[in-house]
C-alpha cells in the first residue's frame, strides 16, 4: 500500500491508503485559495517540465491538467499524439524514451489501453507518470476530485473548518454509483477513494453494464435504482460510454434512461440534501435530465472546478516530492 | 452603446462608440513600442490565463492572438478544438462551462456560427470573450487593426504626432470596400469601425455577393468598381470565401476578377496615395494582382503586423479592466 | 564558408567550418550542466518568441526543440501546420509572411521539400530559420548532436577535460554510415559534420539506396558491410524510410536486414569500444537487432538526450547572436 504519493507516480487509487488520499485533499485545499486570486500562480514547479500526452483527446481533462501545471509555474509541452506519433510508427515506448531523454519531469498520460500508465512508469522510473485515464482501468485524479468535492460540500454544510475533521465526514457516507460501470474507469477510481475514506458504496447498473468480477469489488449491488434513491447521500452518475460501444449493451437509450437515468420524477424522490454528481461530459437526457443538472444539489460544475486544485496537488506532490527524497 | 471595452467582452464593433474605438487604438499605439524591443514583453497580464478556442482554424489569427497574449505575460491554453471536442460529443456549452470552472480569464473564440461569441458570453458572464470571427457576423479585432493601420499610415504621411489629432484623420476619409461582402465578417466590422470614426464608406460587389439587408447599412452602393477607383482614399479588398461556397455566387473566378478584381490595369488608375488593403490570406490573381500587392500603397503586411499590438490592447483592456472594476 | 552561426540562420552543415561546429559543441557543453539542475532554466532568450512549424510531424524532434526553447525562457508558438494551413489554402510563403509580421525571432521548420528552409530564410531575412529537416536535404541539428555525442563519449573514455583537446578526438576517427543513404537527410548532415571535424567516413548501402551523385561526396564506398565491421570506430545506422517509400528500393525487409542490418551476429564481430548510433525512431529488427540496441556501446538514448543542449546552443547562438551584431 502507498502511504504517500510524494515523489512517486500516480497510476491508480487501488493501492493508495486513506492517509495518502487525505494528504492530496489537504494539499488541494491549500491551492483552492490560489484559484481565487487575480494572479493565480505559485512558483512551486518553476523550471520543471510537464508533458501532457493524450492518446485519447479530452478537452476537459487536458485543459484542467495544463491549467494546473501552469499555475504551478511549470513549463507545459502539449502533444496532440493521436495524429503525430502514428504517422512515423513511433511506439508509445519510443515516445516515452524521448520524454525520458529530454529530462522531462512528469508525464500526464491518457491512453486507451488499460495499464498503459503503469507500463510507461516501468520504462522511465525517473519520470513521474500521472495517469489521466487508461482504458477501462483507472482515472485517479477524477476519483480524488470527486472525493474532494464531496468533502468540501459536506464541510461547508456542517460548518466544519478543520480539515482533519473534514475527512471523517466520509465515515458511513452512503454513495450510490449508477450506470455504465463496465466501461467506467471513473467508477473504479471513485470506489477506491470512497471506500478507503470510509464510505459505504452501492452500485446500480443493468446486468450487461457490470464487470464480470463485480463480486470481488468492495460494493453492494442494487437491483432496482428506485429502491436506493432514498438511501443515498450521494448519487454518482456515470457517463454512458458511446465511444466505447456502450450503446450496444443496452436495448435502447430510452430504455436505459427509463430504468437507470436520473429523470425529473426520480429526482423528486431524493432527499433534498442528496448530492448529484457526474464526471462529464453529460449525455443530456440520457444519464440525467437537464432540469436535474440545474438543481442546487447537483455539484457537477464544482467537480470540474475542483479539477484544477486537485491536479495542482497531484503534480506538486509527485514532482516536487522527488527533490525532497533525493536532496 | 459601449463607451469603453474595459472589463467587458468584445463581441462586435456594431455597438461600440467612437471614443471606445479610439481608446483601443491609443492603447495599441503604446504597445507598438514593445514590439520594437528585443525583449518584447510586458508583465500586464502575468498570472492570467487566456484560452484560444478555434473551431475554425486560422494560423494567422490564432498566432497573432497567442503572440499578443504571451507578450502580455499571460499563460495561453491553445485548443485544437476541431478534432478534440467533436469526438466525445462535447458541446460548445460544455467546453465553455469547463473554461469557466477552470477560472480562465479570457476566451478568444473563432466559430463558424454567427452569434457564437455572444452566446458564450451569456453562458459565462465572468469570463471575457473576444470574438475572433463568428460565421458571417463580426471579426472586431480585424476592424480595429484595419482602422489602426489606416490611422498609422495617414499620421506618418501628414507628420501628425498627437494621437488625438490622429483620430480626426478619419473625418471625411473615403473608403471603398470591394468584393464578397455577403460572406465577409471583416466587411461588417470594418464598416462599423470606419463609419463610427467618421469615414464615408462605399461598397462595390456583384449583386449576388451583397447581403439582402444592405440597404440598412450605413454605406452607399457602387454599381461599377471602375467608376469609384479615383474617388477612393482607401480600397479594402475582401477575400473571396471559397470555403464558404462563394465560388458558386459568381459565374467564374476570371469573370469576378474582370469586374471586381484589383488588376494591374485598374491599379494604374488609382491615385498614388490610395491605400490598398486586404485581410488575407490573399487569393493571388483573384481579388488582386500579385504585382499590385507589392505596390508601396499596398499595406497588407502592415495590417498583419498591427494585429499583435491591437490584440494586446484588446486583451489588456478587456481582461485587466476587470480588476479595476472589481477592486 | 560560414565561420560562426551567431546571428544567422542554420540551414545546412554543408558550408559550416570546423570552428563554427566546435563553437556549437562547446556552447552545448555549457548547457549540459543546466540539464542536470532541478530548475532546468536559464533566462538567455527571455521575451523572445520561437515558432515551431512542423509540416511533417515528428514528436521527438519537435519536443526536443520546444524543450530547448523553454529552457532558454523563450516563448514557444507551436503550430500543427499539417491540418491548419492547408484548409484555407495558406501557402508556406503566406504563413511565413505572418511569422515575419508578428515579430517572431526564430522559426524551427520541418518540411518535406528539400530547400524549404533556405527558401523561407530568403523570404524573411530578419527571422532566424533553423532547419529541423527538409526533404532529402539536411537535418543540421541531428548532425551536430551526433558529433556532440561522439565527442562526449570519447572524451569521457580518454579522460579528456579540455574541450579544445576534445574536438581533436575526431582526427582520423573511422565512421561507417550504413543503410538508406538515398532518403536520409541525417546522413548528409552527419557526413558534413564528421568530415569537417576531421573524421574518415565510409558508407555501406545497397546500390539502390545510394544517391546518384555519391561519387562527389567526401566518403568512400564499402561493398560489403561485413568487411568494414572491424574497421569502424563508430557505426551510424540510418532509419529505413518506409514513409518515403524506401521499402520498394529493397527486395524485402529481411533481405535488407540480412545484408545491411546490425544483427546480433554482426555485433559480435565489432570491437567492444565501437560506438553504435541511430537517429531514431528505430525499426526494431530491421536496421538493428533489439539486443544490439541494449549493448553498452549503443549510445542511442544519449543521442536523444543531447538533442536538448545542442538545440539550446543553436537557438542561443542564432537568436541571441542577432543582438550582438545589431547592438
Amino acid at each position: 500500500m502507498i502511504e504517500s504519493i510524494r515523489g512517486r507516480s500516480l497510476l491508480s487509487l487501488h493501492d493508495v491508503t486513506r492517509s495518502a488520499l487525505i494528504e492530496v485533499l489537504d494539499t488541494a485545499e491549500s491551492f483552492v485559495e490560489v484559484h481565487r486570486r487575480t494572479v493565480k500562480k505559485v512558483p512551486a514547479l518553476k523550471g520543471r517540465v510537464v508533458a501532457s500526452l493524450f492518446y485519447e483527446e479530452s478537452t476537459r481533462t487536458r485543459l484542467s491538467f495544463e491549467t494546473a501545471a501552469k499555475r504551478l509555474s511549470a513549463d507545459v509541452l502539449s502533444l496532440a499524439v493521436a495524429s503525430s506519433s502514428v504517422k512515423k510508427g513511433e511506439s508509445l515506448r519510443d515516445t516515452i524514451a524521448t520524454i525520458d531523454a529530454l529530462g522531462i519531469d512528469a508525464v500526464v498520460l491518457r491512453h486507451r489501453s488499460s495499464g498503459a500508465a503503469e507500463q510507461v512508469s516501468r520504462y522511465v522510473p525517473h519520470v513521474r507518470v500521472i495517469n489521466a485515464g487508461d482504458g477501462l482501468h483507472q482515472h485517479p485524479t477524477q476519483g480524488l476530485l470527486d472525493a474532494f468535492t464531496i468533502r468540501q460540500v459536506l464541510a461547508e454544510r456542517r460548518g466544519v473548518l478543520s480539515v482533519d475533521t473534514g475527512s471523517s465526514l466520509f465515515t458511513g457516507l452512503r454513495v450510490l454509483i449508477v450506470g455504465d460501470v463496465l466501461h467506467s474507469r471513473v467508477a473504479r477510481s471513485d470506489i477506491d477513494a470512497y471506500v478507503a475514506l470510509g464510505a459505504e458504496v452501492r452500485v446500480a447498473a443493468p446486468g450487461t453494464l457490470l464487470p464480470v468480477d463485480i463480486a470481488t469489488w468492495p460494493v453492494q449491488l442494487v437491483e432496482d435504482f428506485d429502491d436506493a434513491l432514498e438511501w443515498a447521500d450521494v448519487i454518482g452518475l456515470l457517463r454512458l460510454q458511446h465511444e466505447r460501444g456502450a450503446g450496444s449493451f443496452v436495448p435502447s437509450l430510452s430504455e436505459f434512461t427509463a430504468t437507470f437515468g436520473l429523470t425529473a420524477t426520480r429526482a423528486r424522490r431524493l432527499r433534498p440534501e442528496t448530492l448529484i454528481m457526474h464526471p462529464g461530459p453529460i449525455n443530456r437526457g440520457v444519464e440525467l435530465d437537464s432540469t436535474v443538472a440545474d438543481l442546487p444539489a447537483a455539484i457537477i460544475e464544482r467537480q470540474v472546478s475542483n479539477g484544477v486544485p486537485i491536479r495542482m496537488a497531484v503534480l506538486y506532490l509527485t514532482v516536487a516530492g522527488t527533490t525532497k527524497e533525493t536532496a
